[in-house]
């Protein structure tokens, strides 16, 4: 079924919802970051990732220093739709440690 | 690196971390959901996906009711320890329903 952005709910994060970037030829996922309706309304219009940083409080696009930025093929909703999924093309590491996704440690249960 | 839930930030999300599901052989991502320290610890005890529930503020475990259980393979965190990856096998759909997946809506720019 199609969404639009009128229907994603910030409410239940106070203005914000989690985004999985996730890439879209390998499946591999890269990162999980927060949008808010700002940065998702420049995802949409520009074609490229951007986000809400909870710690910084501000606008970024993924790439913007680095040049690393994310091509987005699409955008995908839960079915509750309080949480996003960007199917991006990345353009170089996602991680700012230089590895390919953030995601690069196991969790070991000792 | 390996990690352990000592390791594990759970202060910027006040108790919770976003958790992402992903289906350990086709790198489907089946749900985003939260867990605190607690659901953590039965995730890695059991050997299957528990989860906090925001809205009923409780533990719960994924299939409890409908047996459509997540067995799990493996269990990723991110570079600044405030995300987890659930790798999963599958024992049903993940979504309430009946998809496979919870992300089965595609955003739409209109």
């Amino acid at each position: 079924m199609d969404q639009n952005i009128s229907n994603i709910d910030f409410s239940k994060g106070n203005g914000i919802v989690p985004v999985i970037v996730q890439d879209a030829s390998t499946k591999e996922i890269l990162t999980l970051a927060y949008t808010n309706k700002e940065s998702l309304e420049l995802t949409i219009k520009t074609g490229n990732s951007w986000f809400w940083s909870r710690s910084r409080k501000n606008l970024w696009m993924k790439g913007e220093e680095s040049g690393n930025t994310q091509k987005i093929k699409e955008i995908l909703v839960d079915c509750d739709s309080d949480a996003l999924i960007y199917v991006v093309e990345p353009q170089g590491p996602a991680c700012h440690t230089g590895e390919r996704t953030c995601f690069h440690n196991s969790l070991k249960s000792k």
